[in-house]
């Protein structure tokens, strides 16, 4: 897993994927009291950085094992970029779903062109179901995070903010990543590292799912006591990646840990200042920009929004939350 | 007025705007039965594209001129503009504003370095207060349309549309323009003229502020009948201006007018399908694309979604009408 990877990934990727802008504001600046910049890849295709995974992963498949089609676990994000990525690259997709994912996700990976096979979380197993369909149909696995050509996708976020803080000129800042795996920290920390050495990752995950951060500070592979209930959804896994958490490790300075609530009011102040709509999930990383300034260092903090799947209700319910 | 004032605007300002990306969703596409592309000028500078307006302006002015300060009449988006351009330019700017125009927006540009001063519309007469400050304090009057630097600013936005549509490969398609006085429209116009002769402007308003519709199509200059109620007042001008006006009789085709309704159910779409924040004047180009398709022709057309400064209320009475 090296640079090498991910600047490869790109030359098979970039005519596809969004070159997301870096927003700004200056009440987002006065809030901070520091400068921040926002890359917002909730404008990615898909609403979600995940599409540049799906599509690196998908693109350095050999042409007969992707034509034989990919599958994936996913309720979300990931689901809706191998869907899309597979149907643009001709072939078909395979997405297990839990039965009880939210409607209007299950309907748009659908409308993506993925084949959704649902499975019920109580009575099935659905690593099972998985590996039956694969074998059956000789299909590729894409893993959400612990997979070097997703981690090089995700990392092509980076090599853009790399580019677009040199345009600025800014060669030293903090760069806020929302974490649930450490697949898009990781390869963000890989493409900094390599063309802005002393732009430096910290990852962030809300409360009770701070996995990486916990593993960060103690070493070892920590696990998360709960696997659902929280609102950040998009960003919950279970455990560091095994490939990831490494390269967290090597390249990462501490993590931050932020509230829902404080998720909520980064949402409304996206909404406001950047006219952007983030999912909670996506937010953690500009609410540690905005309400965590006392854990950052320097002039200028750069966080990622990493989604805007977003239910209508969430969405009101941090509207409803003053800024 | 011509293409030359805008490349030369563009020389100027490049560095300060932001080159916003066009977005798409294969889930708009549908909905409108062709492709659909969007340039989303809410996530310019102050979320409108009155910045570029602004910023053309102040750039154009001698420096002994632009030294002694610049004056606006606005309670919204051009206020926002001209106050951020001026600090950028290190000058001041006085802000007209109703002493009934929303806090938020007042206050905002005061933070923005904005000197408001409020008259009362039942008893001041803004215009005597502009002129007695003007001359007292040498001020120069930024128009917010029918100014040729303002509107050579505006088309600064065409030129990224004509480059964008390029890369894309599209030669031909009809681009919707939302319209109040027509120098977004007349801008972009003058800039698709030069650059992609193909791509048609439609200028897009709301139903009773129909002004540039119903003069394009009379032939000569109409009035509206109100000035104020809608939820558009963002794009609220009484009639044409004597520059735009006989540029989009040379250079657009018939106009398009969409209810409030409609322009309500394109604010949900941006939110839900490309993850972007649009006020009720910024979404009607988009709610013609989407609603309005018996209107165009080809199979591709492009909206702008002119600005996303909206009232968190105004915006969830959007998200609560179903898509």
């Amino acid at each position: 897993m090296n640079i090498d990877m991910i600047e490869a990934a790109y030359g098979r990727i970039k005519g596809a994927v969004r070159r997301t802008p870096l927003l700004s504001s200056p009440f987002l600046d006065e809030i901070a009291g520091r400068r921040v910049l926002v890359k917002p890849e909730c404008l990615q295709h898909t609403g979600s950085f995940k599409y540049r995974g799906a599509m690196s992963a998908l693109s350095a498949l050999e042409p007969d094992t992707r034509a034989r089609g990919v599958i994936a676990f996913s309720s979300g994000n990931h689901a809706q970029g191998v869907a899309l990525a597979a149907r643009q690259h001709g072939t078909s997709a395979v997405i297990i779903m839990p039965s009880d994912a939210p409607r209007v996700k299950i309907d748009n990976t659908r409308a993506l062109g993925g084949e959704v096979v649902l499975y019920d979380r109580a009575s099935e197993d659905r690593d099972a179901i998985g590996a039956r369909l694969a074998g059956e149909r000789g299909l590729t696995l894409i893993k959400p995070f612990d997979e070097p050509e997703v981690i090089a996708g995700q990392g092509t976020c980076g090599l853009e903010i790399a580019e677009q803080a040199a345009e600025l000129g800014i060669t030293r800042a903090e760069m806020l990543v929302c974490c649930g795996g450490g697949g898009f920290a990781s390869g963000i920390a890989l493409a900094l590292e390599a063309h802005a050495p002393e732009i430096r990752v910290r990852p962030v995950e809300p409360e009770g799912f701070d996995d990486v951060v916990r593993s960060l500070a103690s070493g070892q592979r920590e696990r998360n006591a709960q696997m659902s209930g929280g609102l950040c959804d998009a960003i919950v896994t279970p455990t560091p990646g095994e490939i990831t958490l490494p390269i967290l490790q090597r390249l990462c300075a501490s993590g931050i840990v932020v509230t829902e609530d404080e998720a909520l009011r980064a949402m409304a102040l996206a909404f406001e200042r950047l006219r952007v709509v983030a999912e909670p999930g996506g937010a953690v990383a500009l609410a540690a920009a905005l309400f965590h300034g006392q854990a950052l260092e320097g002039d200028t903090v750069i966080a990622t929004i990493s989604g805007g799947n977003v239910d209508r209700d969430v969405f009101m319910r941090a509207l409803q939350i003053a800024g």
